[in-house]
């Protein structure tokens, strides 16, 4: 049996900080993954930012009820959930991901928690385990699965190299330069081909 | 996080191999996994009778095209998968799901693969792994979600003691008769409410 891991932001859906940034005009939480490879440091750094402007969970979740999925997206996921298991790990909140989880038809998706305080605003963070998204491609391979893994970000290197197969989703050209042995696929089109690929050889 | 592990027959949808028996008229292939605790035995059992009477696996498929999943199992699991992430973990095979998942609405599903001869005769079946489900459960354990596990069959009482919560539902008096200390639901309300009570607490 086959599973195939999913990111979320850059991949399915936009990436929610930089929506966020774009709603609130504040230039500095346009960093993401894709230029910060220390999460705990990315993560402390957006924390911090919020407090200065006393923005909360709530302002956040403002933005992302009017998030749509990236366009194709949702077709795409379609298909690949009709020919194999699909489960999307993202370093994002689960606080973040529930109304973007029912537009995609609420595929399986493992990620972390926010640690919110009763005023409402984010505090800290939870991360369910340190480089999480590989230990989950570990466990899928100890339950004897074969794992195909994607993404666009640094955050996602560790679980596309563990895993049997895998491919980088419209990276930014910092990772590309860096990662020259990892196939590239810029179109659903291509990535559903490079999964199907993966799938009629396991 | 919290993640919830369901089985699939007699839970979501009605049992496969009990449908077969009815549109066969093969008694014989009316035994369970709630009638017998040893599933290789149970295996081989089937597929010898298989042989015996010529059936191939797309006969069992014509079979499934025409089962409906449970009263109030669709409305159940979509309530279900917009509070928590949901894994279905089952004993039955990828070839016989596919249909049944595509009703429920794609859920993911961690279950085996049959072995079929170019003739179209199931001639083994491939276990992911001894005990799937428990390991299943310890494998989500390891990356640190709370489980929550539920079945009606001997095949699911390893994971369901092995999960932080959990529960039967709809199971048979021989299963009731030993595990007295089993919450027992036999509506989806009743279900329902027994999950909320373990992520509220979680």
């Amino acid at each position: 049996m086959n599973i195939v891991c999913l990111d979320l932001e850059g991949v399915l859906v936009p990436e929610i900080w930089i929506a966020f940034s774009k709603e609130t005009g504040i230039e500095k939480l346009k960093l993401t993954t894709r230029d910060e490879s220390d999460y705990d440091k990315l993560m402390k750094y957006r924390i911090n930012i919020l407090k200065e402007h006393n923005l909360k969970l709530q302002d956040i979740q403002n933005t992302i009820s009017k998030i749509n999925v990236l366009d194709g997206a949702k077709e795409f996921l379609d298909e690949l959930r009709s020919l194999t298991q699909v489960v999307i790990l993202s370093d994002t909140f689960s606080e973040f991901a529930a109304p973007l989880m029912k537009q995609l038809g609420y595929p399986t998706i493992l990620c972390n928690d926010l640690i919110v305080d009763e005023t409402g605003m984010i505090v800290d963070y939870r991360l369910r385990a340190q480089d999480g998204k590989r230990k989950a491609i570990e466990a899928f391979k100890a339950l004897n699965f074969k794992t195909f893994a994607a993404g666009d970000s640094y955050n996602d290197l560790t679980m596309i190299k563990k895993a049997d197969g895998g491919c980088l989703f419209r990276a930014p050209q910092s990772i590309l330069d860096v990662e020259k042995n990892l196939k590239l696929t810029t179109t659903y089109e291509q990535f559903l081909a490079e999964i199907k690929t993966f799938l009629n050889n396991n």
